[in-house]
């Protein structure tokens, strides 16, 4: 058995216009007919069934999120009062799954990111709930880099550890280096990406917080107690990372290599390798004419774009937006929310 | 008196995907509220009242122009059967006149030019009437040249002659000439732009026409004695422009400079120096949010356009496309219709 705790509470603006405050990332079908929660909850099977799953959300996606997944026991959507980073979200999460289910192995998933190759996930995830069994180790899933990100953060590999093929100590977290250390980590092979995927006995987990983030852990130790607290409650609860909270602080963490073709689609430039693209490199979601135009994202919830001696550019369109941006700009879209809501534009955010 | 002639049967794709095969650019309202027709018929006022124009147009544009123009008697709006250019449309026209009214002198108007000083295109036209009367003369409009164009017709200035100020002699057209001749026609400043706006009695352009194109001047007057036989003949007529068929064979021809802030609008760039523009030039209709975005051109029939680190693009939305090109290529939005007209999208065309 493997309990599955997946965090669809974020919002962000990457993917803005088509992502909106109601409508974050995860609930976005960016690339089929399923969102990439949907798509999160797909994977699993038949490794983890719906009974087995748990969303951690916020009660304003509540509905959206429920509609997406019928099939996940209404009872197991968490719904936070309001965002407060991921390590309150799973131990919250934990505390409210019955006692005998967090003692065994969960797995802690991001809602939005894209696997292409699922049944070698599941693999690693079974993997990962074997190495896990009757230890408090906790297993940190890790992407091999192919370029120097430094939007992500990076585990310092350490000597193998007994256990599955490719389990290896993990000797260092680095949150988010600079260029030339980025391009360092990459170089010297000694580094993987943290793919926010954790694996760890439950129970393990909140003993590691309660013990690492006392204040948070006590915290939470309250609303269990007080359960009709919750929505006083929560909103004080420290805004921190499991990462910060625990992760970097561990005195023992694992990893095991995650090739499965991950990506987080961090920004729109990334579905430029994922979506369908003609002979000139221009990929597409929606109906696409384009002449002497190449290497362009177009993404287009209806209409038909037409490109005309452009290249590099991404082109989004809903009902009320038209976005146009070079693809090496695509980090910066927060720059256009930002402005709209300077103007008060809220339909729009 | 002055009668009008407002050449409205034109079709086009400069414009697409704004213009369209039943929406072609004079029917557009490109700056205000008013299209490029109406504004043609407004900007007369108080030179020549409805009753005094006359409407050339197409069979699949008449009711669009009727709902435009409810002023004009609708005995005046002329439905061609078929383009057949400039030359059988403005001949028709002028037999379609009665009598005593083609006697007077008519001035012929393109449908889709903007003009930023109506009073003195007024002024400029009444000294073209004044010039005229009583004579033979044609009188071609002539536009100062600010750039070397190679998609307009040139006129050569010869001697001053007697009348209004500024009148001078045609010594030659030339008709789209190549970059080069273009250029030396600027450096020259013995050149002006022919502007398509000629002025002369109607009786005395029929004349010339039945002189210089014989079998034109044969087919026309074939018509104006079997008028219900039109459907049939006028698609019949040599399918040629004014200026080939008549101007440049005219031995004697003469231009008013037109000083009036004349622009035909050719291309989506065209609107560039004519709707307003923020301080980094870029210049809008409908919504725009520009964040290190500079001399655009937008034009959004709705929604919001965001532009994020680029610059001289012409981004058009309308319902159905969104169309992206750098101002660079505006000539060449042709070969999207094409690519669009062989992939049988004949809704967008």
């Amino acid at each position: 058995m493997l309990e599955i705790l997946v965090l669809a509470g974020g919002s962000g603006t990457r993917f803005w216009p088509v992502s909106r405050r109601l409508r974050p990332k995860q609930l976005l079908a960016l690339e089929g007919e399923r969102s990439l929660l949907q798509a999160t909850v797909d994977r699993l099977a038949p490794l983890a069934t719906p009974e087995r799953i748990w969303i951690s959300t916020t009660a304003e996606l509540a509905d959206a999120v429920r509609a997406q997944l019928p099939e996940v026991p209404p009872a197991q959507i968490l719904l936070e009062p309001a965002g407060r980073n991921t390590a309150p979200a799973i131990g919250w999460s934990l505390l409210a799954m019955p006692a005998a289910r967090r003692a065994g192995p969960v797995a802690v998933l991001p809602a939005d990111h894209r696997i292409a190759d699922p049944a070698r996930f599941r693999e690693v995830l079974a993997a990962a709930r074997e190495a896990v069994a009757g230890s408090d180790r906790v297993i940190a899933l890790g992407v091999t880099p192919d370029r120097p990100e430094t939007g992500f953060g990076y585990l310092e590999l350490g000597e193998p550890l007994p256990g599955p093929e490719g389990l290896r100590r993990v000797v260092r977290f680095t949150e988010k280096p600079d260029l030339a250390t980025a391009e360092r980590f990459l170089a010297g092979g000694r580094h993987l990406w943290n793919g926010g995927i954790f694996v760890f006995r439950g129970e393990a987990l909140l003993a590691h917080l309660r013990r690492l983030a006392p204040e948070l852990g006590a915290g939470l130790d309250r609303i269990a107690a007080e359960p009709a607290r919750l929505a006083e409650l929560y909103p004080q609860l420290p805004k921190i990372s499991i990462d910060h909270a625990v992760m970097e602080k561990l005195a023992e963490i694992a990893t095991l290599p995650l090739a499965c073709g991950w990506n987080d689609l961090g920004s729109w430039d990334a579905l430029a390798g994922v979506l369908p693209a003609d002979a000139a490199g221009n990929a597409a979601r929606g109906e696409l004419v384009a002449v002497d135009a190449a290497a362009n994202l177009v993404f287009a919830e209806g209409g038909t774009v037409a490109l005309l001696g452009v290249s590099d550019l991404v082109v989004v369109r809903t009902d009320d937006v038209v976005l146009v941006m070079p693809k090496e700009r695509a980090q910066d879209v927060r720059r256009l929310v930002d402005e709209l809501a300077r103007r008060r534009r809220t339909g729009l955010l």
